[in-house]
């Protein structure tokens, strides 16, 4: 990044790490921290700047990497001697006019319709410290589950056992290990209502992988598909890359609002939802509408793959049965993950698909050499699930989720006069926090990431004039209610400039 | 499949389990095997069909899920009495009549370019005993390391560290774990001449991935791209897949031919290639082609993609320092992987990337939630190299595999007279092996495989028409001279019926 891009208007959304490699290299580049001098701690540099240690850590690793600077083992980073390290002969080279000149012969990228800040904050994700552990989570942070709730200890023994004694050397099966399908089967057949035999169940990389095998295997690239607006919005883009066209049809209070599937163009074969938990409203899918759907599919002879990210959270009530469950035609192919029930380091999600079409993504898979997760996570997974684990896991979780969100809940009570409303929802692991009038969700997402909080503005999720706006923040890594009012505090406060509400309530006043 | 296909001529490239799948599928349609009766032991159907046990458990587990047999624990596995699970009637439903057409509204499948012997062997692999372990590998099959020589104590006490101790929760760095990228960039500068900072490596999920991401990456989306004829099969599927053409240019004893490269369209701007050994011939590609081939990209302002899959591994001197050492204009990316060092299951390869090119590479990847490989094993790795286990291994497999080669060399030796003449090559992990005059190398390696040896025809990597016929075999898993005596003696026979060859020489000629 260049230093004319980040003095633009955009840099609220430039990534911190991005910001402090930048503010490092300008002070570097103009002597003001001399070669040869100590760079400041990670500690005092975090604390300084009020961001997480592991955005400093990757900071420093890639002015490291860069030439800049320079570790020193326990002595600490020191800004680095001109011409000391291969490293800053090569990226000064690459840097040098005389090779500019290349890039400028690119096309330019596809930019990625996902929103910046959306890159922003899983940037930040991804760039927390190696250890990850529960730390890692910034303050409502979205997609992840409790991180410090996780069973870490058994996980630990299983994974050790299977590490000693059943490393499979061979290349996975690309479909997934049969025992992991096979307790995927029965979990899912138990608690969603779906009922699969083995071989419709795929093992992928993730919910995209699964989405993009999907595409390929049903031929779809060129077609059109259906999505929901506000939506997930990854689903574009993976769509995009396929060469699909996208038909944004909104929601509302029962979720996906069917009667506009009509006007969906005739090359429309796919329609991708989140019935049990709309991505992000957290509404369910009537019945009504789950039916209308299925028929839609079925006359247009269109595939609906489900979304059921998170469906067993719900607090009120049990879970819904998933839409899968409901497809007398065989239209439905669901999709899992084990991200938001275990932990998104694992990469392991999940496809059912419909008995017809299983010889199809056989054959798509087959001769794809790099098809195929990690055997031995399959196999601790498959361990968890068999052993009861898992299944004990989610009901922990489901009631350790309903308190932390009581507690966001409550945090948010007092500001409730100011603007700061959640929306009531049924499920799910993130709120929706509503915004005083007026106010531009994404400037206030943008200042409260810059306070160290890791919400996301809903307008960056809406593809058409959805006039819908607002936060969302997650609870799952609240640690107790005192963390909830200091984030809530924080949230207003950050808030407040672009709000038009009186003074903020003391911390005293809950 | 239907029974109609299973019994058309292309039925000896059908895979060994769907083979075994559709015969007893048969033999209980048609009560030969009345419901309730016991299936023939995994073992003994094993044996008579001379087939691994993991396929005959693959085709056992698939016949499970489809409700024709029933898995009765430690008593056996039995034929399924009809309407007795669920399964079965569930995949009787999507087999009836009333569901099947719905299969007929989909779009053909896009042929996968890969010949379909490549995937039968690539299918058999992964439907291998989930154990893995040496006894994993087919005899003579390409594309392992020597299974049994793996340090699997040393690997298992890492992972098992990592597993109690440092398990990271989060999502991983897209990009991947900064330890192994500074782990390969020690290495790579060591053994290949390659230079070249950690934020120019992208660790991803296997060569494919790598290039999928280059493509991207590079907007390369509908220019075309040299491959070299014969080639790996699968680069041209993920040109294919992509949207990318490719010109195939011809490869002689000095490897790729770059005087044909003049004739490569003028939206070809990039070129795959195998310079250290050449896939599947082994020749090095010749200091002259190289300078030819970089002055090329250069001009053209392309890009080459340098598989160097097997670099390590020459027998004649050192290895060759990569076609990446020799890059002044910044215009190779180097894609190497951990499949062939290490094992295939730990789905782990890597690219480097022109300094110029890294901030595309991460803005391409930045936004994907699917991005990054498991920590635990990029830990793992990263440890394993670290400690210098990597070098290690990489020392002692260079004198294995010499080894195991002149067994093969002189298991072929006596045949040489009847047609089967191993080519000359200096490097790589399998020989490429004459035939006798006139012999069809895809009826031979269909023979062949028919006989349990996993070798791969030649002409099935050749794109134009190159006239090279022959049988790809791998030395790196056989266990001693007399497993190699006995696999070429297997092999003479089942090639024998299309030579015209004389008597076979005795297992005591030798």
């Amino acid at each position: 990044m260049t230093e004319e891009q980040s003095a633009s208007p955009r840099r609220r959304t430039t990534p911190l790490q991005e910001q402090i490699c930048d503010r490092l290299r300008r002070l570097i580049r103009d002597g003001r921290m001399p070669a040869g001098s100590r760079a400041p701690s990670l500690r005092a540099l975090a604390t300084e700047l009020g961001v997480s240690r592991g955005t400093v850590v990757a900071a420093y690793d890639r002015l490291i990497g860069e030439g800049y600077l320079a570790a020193r083992g326990t002595a600490g980073t020191f800004v680095a001697e001109p011409g000391a390290t291969g490293a800053t002969g090569a990226t000064g080279a690459a840097g040098s006019p005389t090779r500019r000149p290349r890039i400028a012969t690119l096309p330019p990228l596809d930019r990625p319709r996902v929103p910046a800040e959306h890159a922003a904050v899983s940037h930040r994700l991804r760039t927390s410290p190696a250890g990850g552990h529960a730390s890692g989570a910034l303050p409502l942070q979205l997609g992840l589950p409790a991180l410090d709730a996780f069973p870490r200890k058994v996980w630990a023994r299983l994974s050790a056992h299977h590490a000693r004694h059943s490393i499979s050397l061979m290349k996975p099966d690309p479909a997934g290990l049969p025992r992991l399908r096979e307790a995927l089967v029965a979990y899912l057949h138990r608690s969603r209502g779906v009922e699969a035999t083995a071989r419709q169940v795929f093992v992928v990389a993730g919910y995209e992988a699964g989405l993009s095998l999907t595409i390929q295997a049903l031929g779809l690239g060129g077609d059109a598909a259906v999505i929901e607006d506000p939506g997930y919005p990854p689903v574009a883009m993976v769509l995009a890359r396929w060469g699909m066209t996208d038909c944004p049809v909104r929601v509302d209070a029962d979720g996906l609002v069917t009667d506009h599937l009509k006007e969906a163009p005739d090359n429309a074969r796919l329609a991708v939802v989140t019935p049990s938990h709309h991505s992000p409203l957290c509404m369910s899918l009537s019945l009504e509408r789950r039916l209308a759907l299925l028929q839609w599919a079925n006359e247009r002879q269109a595939w609906i793959v489900e979304d059921d990210y998170d469906g067993e959270y719900r607090y009120a009530g049990p879970p819904l049965p998933a839409l899968k469950s409901l497809d007398r035609d065989d239209r439905v192919l669901y999709a899992g993950t084990l991200s938001k029930v275990l932990y998104p380091g694992l990469r392991l999600a999940y496809l059912v698909v419909p008995a017809s079409l299983v010889d199809r993504f056989e054959q798509v898979l087959q001769p794809w050499p790099s098809a195929g997760c990690p055997s031995l996570l399959q196999e601790v997974a498959a361990d968890f699930m068999e052993r009861g684990h898992f299944a004990r896991h989610i009901k922990r979780m489901r009631t350790l989720y309903g308190v932390r969100r009581s507690w966001l809940e409550a945090a948010l009570a007092p500001y409730a006069a100011f603007g700061l409303r959640h929306q009531p929802q049924r499920g799910g692991l993130h709120l929706t926090i509503g915004l005083p009038d007026g106010a531009d969700d994404r400037d206030c997402a943008s200042r409260a990431r810059e306070a160290g909080l890791a919400v996301l503005a809903l307008s960056s999720w809406c593809r058409g004039r959805t006039g819908l706006t607002g936060l969302l923040a997650s609870f799952t890594n609240i640690g107790s209610p005192d963390a909830a009012h200091e984030y809530v505090a924080r949230l207003a406060a950050a808030v407040r400039p672009v709000g038009a509400f009186g003074p903020l309530p003391m911390r005293g006043s809950r």
